[in-house]
């Protein structure tokens, strides 16, 4: 019972923290988007995309969660945009108090969209507000068709599905079909993308709703 | 710190548990692995090539862990191996009192290896020993070669290393060379298989490998 107290309670500071981050990215006119997935689905890889294409129109902040290694920081780092890398040290999610601490190190007055990129787990972060606008679940084709019913939390908190490496399907079991029902299943709310990193397919749309937003 | 304390008496409890469950195998010789990986990297399929080629020399039990569903206690029903579904309701791992509880439905007197497959996250099964003689991690080629860099504990507490989907290997931005370095890098004492679902590469070396073990 303790443990259950105590993970409330932790729960609750973070939820307050989260309200005063998502209070000041109002202050500044930043929108904020909370980037889960699964290890491997392509979040890094959609940002770089992102980063190409909006880096011009839009003033793009990132910050990196990992729980070890700097190397996704680094890849942001090249489009020249400022990138902060939380490092967890086996800790399996962010949580808002990382994002204050690293808040410090932006300027969110030159800022308009602010990209936090998650840890790599489909169970955990789904639990912790961070102050985004928006949480974008990313899932990859390769994962298979099953996973917003086996992880539906992440699903049913998500706005918005990318639905990535769609270039793969020809070669993955994977129905895009069913993978879009069982997820507007979990939540008939969510706004989908299809996209693949490697052709482009779908980046421009999915570029398209997030200037949109930022812009507001 | 009472958070910390906490966990720490969670551990303890549960490695204490563990190495109850751990006694009751060695008392039936059993075998038991534990399959741990990202969601989708592909354990259940492997187990389902497992079951196909050695059920007729093993007999073998599952213990199927999932956040949420029983589709993977069904798929392994189809072959009829006595299976129990763990469902969590979002926990992010199985612990040793939730497998010691499945095991109150096996008989591990007709067991020569029982297969227990995790939960799908790469972070937070990793600090949780379950009583299994190895864990298996399973890594997909899809998931790009520098996860065992960013999530380390769960290659650095693994005996085996599954690479899955290695028919995608033409089509996915993974080098199968740097994988498997990264992999050793971390845990220079890995033994790793090469894997794939689809033309069932590797399945025979894999299993041999396994029922070796299993007939010890």
């Amino acid at each position: 019972m303790s443990v259950i107290t105590i993970e409330r309670k932790v729960l609750e500071k973070n939820d307050e923290i989260a309200r005063e981050n998502r209070a000041l990215f109002a202050d500044h006119g930043v929108f904020a988007i909370n980037m889960v997935s699964s290890p491997g689905a392509g979040k890094t890889s959609i940002l770089e995309r992102t980063l190409e294409r909006l880096r011009e129109t839009l003033r793009i902040a990132v910050i990196e969660g990992d729980v070890q290694t700097d190397l996704d920081a680094r890849r942001v780092a090249k489009y020249n945009v400022p990138a902060v890398q939380i490092i967890t040290r086996g800790g399996c999610h962010l949580e808002a108090n990382l994002v204050r601490d690293a808040l410090a190190n932006l300027d969110l007055k030159e800022c308009d969209l602010l990209v936090i990129e998650n840890v790599g787990n489909l169970v955990c972060p789904s639990n912790y507000d961070l102050g985004e606008a928006v949480k974008v679940v990313v899932a990859s084709t390769t994962e298979g068709d099953d996973k917003p019913l086996k992880y539906p939390a992440m699903f049913r908190n998500a706005s918005v599905l990318i639905v990535n490496k769609i270039d793969l399907l020809p070669y993955v079991n994977c129905n895009i079909g069913d993978l879009k029902a069982n997820a507007l299943k979990i939540n008939p709310s969510l706004t989908i993308f299809e996209t693949s990193c490697t052709n482009a397919q779908g980046i421009k749309e999915w570029c398209g709703w997030l200037e949109k937003r930022a812009k507001k």
